[in-house]
């Protein structure tokens, strides 16, 4: 690993960015091809909260927050800082006063794989996290990691600039490159979703709607009315 | 296991099924000589909620919900659908649109020991859900299971048809053969316990109340008047 | 281990404790030498709930909770009851009677290494609780432990009449002769954080607040104006 | 629950137990749909031990090792003692004195979904034994649970007289009623095996072997010969 | 937490240290009321290693081992490492060079609630190491903690000069004024178990050994000879 | 994700790989400024083995090894077969059948964030295997995944081609364009150490040898001759 901090990143395009949002994380993820979701131990700090942004990603060691401070000076506005820790740490790394910096910043949200604390603060300012852990645990600041560059967080690789879209359902990666083909996708989902749903409301099945009666049957699928004793 | 999908199944009487819910998890779990508790990592997806329902029961596998969608044409108006799986999953097996069909059919509430989605919607449209996980990661439908054979979800047995009653406190299930046994010893319970809460809150102590003192004794418990240094 | 209850313990003088309280887990957990704080994975039964008070301990054994009933009468008002167990177990331990109960001697919540069920009732009483688990799983009176005497409860040694303090970021434990320490710095800590905030607020960094630029250069940190190909 | 104990128990035919016994777990659980498998935390106490016979199963409570006692009278010679607690739970409730006492009666192992002790003994003594933990906790003799009577361990429901298969790879469970068929395409399975590793220990591919090639351009996939800057 | 190295510690007796090691964990817990253990997820990091001690305690703090260099210094021939972290962490504090210069001490042993590295190494050295995990994660020297204070390790608090026992079956902590009463209480269970082996090798049931048919009886345990359909 | 196999991938030089298995994981990991390690929940199946290799990657989805026969065709002598799973997972994908495979082509080892079975024949074919899980559970081949493209495994991001060094310790993974870097340093760094060792065992400390009793003077910390009542 080397202790850089790369200053000028290239971010997926903020329209793109913001019609992810709206999308929210299944659907994008869905339309990624199922690709991107970090692992469900993400949540959310408060529920209810939902972001999209473009990920300025920061490298940190268990205990430390050190490299925190720095990525805070490489945001902008719309970003959403995504921070990555060299080994499995639940410590509190981030707290309302790292946020307040943030929100003077334009930045969207903390996605963390680690733990945060003044998590009450956190959720009165509006400003939404998402972490492994809520945990007052204090860190230092001794060990260099770096900013900007790729970082694993939660099971995802993420790269600076990638787009970053998170709500009560978890936090979903779409990179750079792939952002106007992820809405592309996405938005013609979601289009036919709301047909689906109204079918679906009034009583069809989703057997019938997706024809999956036949495909059913051909894999071996069978009936019968009355359970044997043994049956499993 | 078989792939089949029992039609006819025996469901407990909607009366006896109305009462359990009222009594709730932990008094139905006492009364029922403290059985059929699934494992507390069995978390509700919105606080607050409550069901008490007859069990469809699904086998599904990792990452698969295809039996899910078989099994929403075997519910009817009171039932609870519940979702095992054959081996430790946190994928999103079910979302809105399943939700929205479950609702169409009368279903009162899904239990799976897997993961769901769309839990912001799910808050919305007031559909109970308890599950292991919340997660977006979306599924095939390429493995058949089955639908109303025995299966194990977070630990319990669960045959279709059985009660289930859920709420905060966890899921709780109750055979078919033992609701009447359990409604009786529960609401005996409940009445005691309105009693027992009003001495309490008088003051009085449950040492007194439940005559705890003499068989503490007898088990050896010593009350000393200061501590000494090194007292364990 | 002894099985006694000790009836005269020495408790953290009120003030301070009141003092600490105002101050909130993670100030007292700084100011505190990082010390004191129990694992994350004790949560707020409900989300806000906030107490400070002086500890009765007690020890627990799986699935039992004969002692709890035993220490309620050693509890008075302004008491906190941390309930240790001699192995890892999530049964529903604690529940609505008892928090009626210990209501009625004006005690202001409970710390417990175990499960706790009536989760719903917990919350519309207002009686806060900081738990591993939530369960319904019924316990038995069986086992003798100890009450006063000092317990491992999540990772922190707690002495009877200790300074307990707990709210959304967890539970930190403060000794009975380090608590007007912990006030004095905390309080400290929590002036200077509010000018802080402020400048934050109004954009200035934390590296130049903190003045960690120099430091940061000597432990090697570089800057670069583009991402190299393979910079991790 | 009833706190019964039934004596007189059908057992799956010995000869077909000897026979699962040499397909081994991976096999017969394959043979068996892919089902009856306990969930992977069940490991063995020391490595290469293997066991096959007929299921006494035992219903005990966290932290109580009272049923255990009452269940070795009703093992035999062949049988495997199946042991599911009501709650999650590591204490050592099976140590080298109930182990002598269960090979005297000739049992062949004990499964068990909590903790064990006396492991370096177990070893010695040649007892194989698969459990969720090994833990030195002692336990109590307080409340009752139940023998023979349908239990959950590790995730499948055993029923008494079941045919118990484990190995390294784990625990897995044959109903009576299915041993028959198991076996039966358990040993066609093994002797297809056979010629599959020869071929492939010829440097076949499995690709051609199980002609996968067609279904999988089929699903779409595609070979590229040089990676792309930006292919996931 | 004060940064303080205790010089002269009070060590458990070497003679009671020594037998307490021949009584073994599991038997050595048992005479301590069932007290002292340790939680079961601290493993040998090799098989059949066994060690009695006296303590040395170490606090060190998450990715940090600088207090377990201080911490040698103060072993003495006999002694056991103790080493307890501030937070949930398994990097690898220590390996193969710290276990050479702990032997050229004396030290017995190393119990860490962290993790470990040189596995290999230090099995081939005969050093016996109990730890919450296995992992080369490198570790820095930046922060203080404490040497020769009670610590909180894996659940127990353990002050120095305590006696230390560990094998197979885990860690168990005997505090230095208890260390004669559990030896005398250990060697009586002790001698009591070799006359049960061989009444249980012989055939003769614990049920009848233990006297526990009448009270089994009391308590309402059935036995029923045929199991009814539906028995739990 | 672009479900594509990359034919011709780049490999780490063959001479560095093995200079990196000499070092072993832990000397590797340092000489990486503490990077690439992947999470220590990832164990070899059998104690002692030990594999350098260049890794072919597969991505895989829950429950599904199909992709993992599509690149036993990419493999070859020298590789390390390297599986990353899209959402966690312990089915065991992984058997004695495609070791058999494996072998045949010359590849080193396994690495695979996942479960795997025929764990005692791995173990006598002398197969070395690092895994997240072992288990039996049987898999599908329905969906498509990628081979040859970056994957994440158990939280490192590994790129085709890279070097793999896998022991007791655990795996690290070495960009192939930093594996000459890591050489020259894990070589002097392991020169270093063969002197320490020696210095360590003739009983010099390493607070002498490393310099520490400055900085640590410097930093805070203070000897005291006899432990104080409450000194935490």
């Amino acid at each position: 690993m080397k202790n850089i901090v790369v200053r000028n990143i290239k971010r997926t395009d903020a329209g793109l960015v913001k019609r992810l949002g709206v999308l929210g994380v299944a659907t994008a993820h869905e339309a990624y091809g199922r690709g991107g979701l970090m692992k469900p131990y993400m949540r959310p700090v408060w529920q209810g909260g939902e972001a999209a942004g473009t990920a300025v990603t920061v490298l940190t060691h268990p205990g430390d927050n050190w490299m925190i401070h720095v990525a805070v000076e490489q945001c902008k506005e719309g970003d959403i800082l995504v921070v990555g820790c060299s080994a499995d740490n639940t410590d509190g790394m981030f707290g309302d006063l790292l946020a307040t910096s943030l929100m003077a910043r334009g930045v969207k949200a903390l996605v963390i794989d680690a733990g945060i604390r003044d998590a009450k603060s956190l959720r009165e300012m509006g400003f939404p996290v998402w972490s492994k852990a809520i945990s007052a645990k204090g860190t230092v600041k001794a060990s260099l990691g770096a900013v900007n560059v790729p970082v694993v967080c939660a099971g995802i690789n993420v790269n600076p600039g990638d787009a970053i879209i998170a709500d009560d359902d978890g936090v979903v990666v779409i990179k750079r490159g792939d952002a106007a083909d992820v809405v592309a996708k996405g938005e013609k989902r979601h289009a036919d979703e709301e047909g689906k749903r109204k079918r679906l409301a009034a009583g069809e099945l989703g057997l019938d709607m997706y024809d999956m009666r036949e495909p059913l049957k051909k894999a071996g699928l069978t009936y019968i009315d009355e359970s044997p004793e043994d049956q499993i």
